[in-house]
């Protein structure tokens, strides 16, 4: 396990907001942990599209979740919006960690963390190709 | 990491079918990354209310996730069953560690594995308490 | 508005049964109103895969929801397992209305009911076009 | 059915902005009708704690569902951000009827629109109750 050091907004260069909705609570009251990794899916999708200009259904790559993780370490609740935070962790031949983290309204230190690994498949063969050079270059600059 | 060697079946003592959904597939056909750890929920939230007999609303110890990993190892897809195996991996004094699989349908070896750590708290404090001796009799015979 | 007379499970000839999730239920401890159109999906797409043999992603119609509706007469609830029933209410040219009631475990006596409106179009050109007829035929059968 | 004259963005007062989420897109690529709901949801949400100042889970008065309706006309899709408005359409003794429709982005014209209905019961018995006079009051300006 990596360090429990808090983890703090500065951190990220890239970052998104997110609306939490009545449904994201459970029956707790807070946010369901499953939905954190919703929320680490919206990072991701509008990093993607987002900073790597990459079109995820029509892209001749497609990317692959091959793990995620998440720590829960603060509850999240609606109706507060959410800040998600993310950079590159590790840049391999085809396959990229990212490391996110989500920051309730107001906070500074991480409410919960984890990573997420993307593997680059060509989209017909399904088969791991190198990430594009310049999907690369992006994620090269939000190290 | 763990060791990535084919995980099987047989090696979990409590199963549970879960019965997937038209919605549960994504835009690329598949289910959801986000939605395997909701089937990792469901298999938990059956352990605890079948085996342990543990009434997660109004039990005097609540659980909270800590933590939650998944691996990706082969897609899932609307309509089959799916089945989730767990077994208990490691016991603490106030957390437990379920490691749990994913598998398709008539399929022997895992499609998904990962484990998500539970930590016993007070219901009303939020404080972290010792496991109840029934759950953790319980937690042993599936160790 | 229709009769509110009790609707019961006799009355219709296609079920299936849903798993409920832990997560379905919502802060108020029920399932959540909004799954309850998930349910009613659940039961168009059994009904369309199963007796239908329409394949959703692929036939050269598809299938558009145009409306829906759903009374909620008695709340539903994680962990029983739900039945939904389904008819065929309204054939035209190119839509279908079909009937579907949701059943608690072992109620006769339907905890929601409501419709579905679903239009059929060209795939490609996204259009309305005639309900085939071995699908059209099905319908007829469960009137 | 009501008339299906096109519904704008002017004849609703209460708005609110739609964050879509890239998993609220189904196999078809647009937004999952069951997902209408939950936008509808949203608003509702937004409405009973922002104008009327209601506290969704400790008010002496809860508020069930009890029937709603959606027409849809036409898709939409992640990443647009969906505006909802609500009105009010009928208020009776203990419940409340809610116009509701889905704009997409820039667009004037409706995506969907339909109704939802509130009964206000009491939180204890679970009885209708007469809306509380303050909500009623939000209500009558909404109209």
């Amino acid at each position: 396990m990596t360090s429990r050091a808090p983890i703090v907004r500065n951190e990220f260069r890239f970052t998104c907001p997110i609306q939490t909705r009545w449904s994201d609570n459970d029956m707790f009251g807070h946010v369901n942990n499953v939905e954190y990794y919703r929320f680490f899916e919206i990072a991701v999708a509008e990093f993607l599209t987002g900073p790597c200009r990459l079109d995820l259904m029509k892209a001749p790559v497609a990317t692959f979740a091959a793990e995620s993780l998440c720590r829960f370490r603060h509850p999240l609740s609606w109706p507060e919006t959410v800040t998600a935070g993310l950079k590159i962790e590790h840049i391999g031949t085809s396959s990229v960690r990212y490391a996110i983290a989500l920051f309730g309204e107001g906070a500074d230190e991480a409410a919960a963390e984890g990573h997420w690994v993307h593997v680059f498949v060509d989209r017909d063969t399904q088969r791991p190709v190198p990430i594009p050079d310049a999907v690369r270059a992006v994620f090269e600059e939000y190290r």
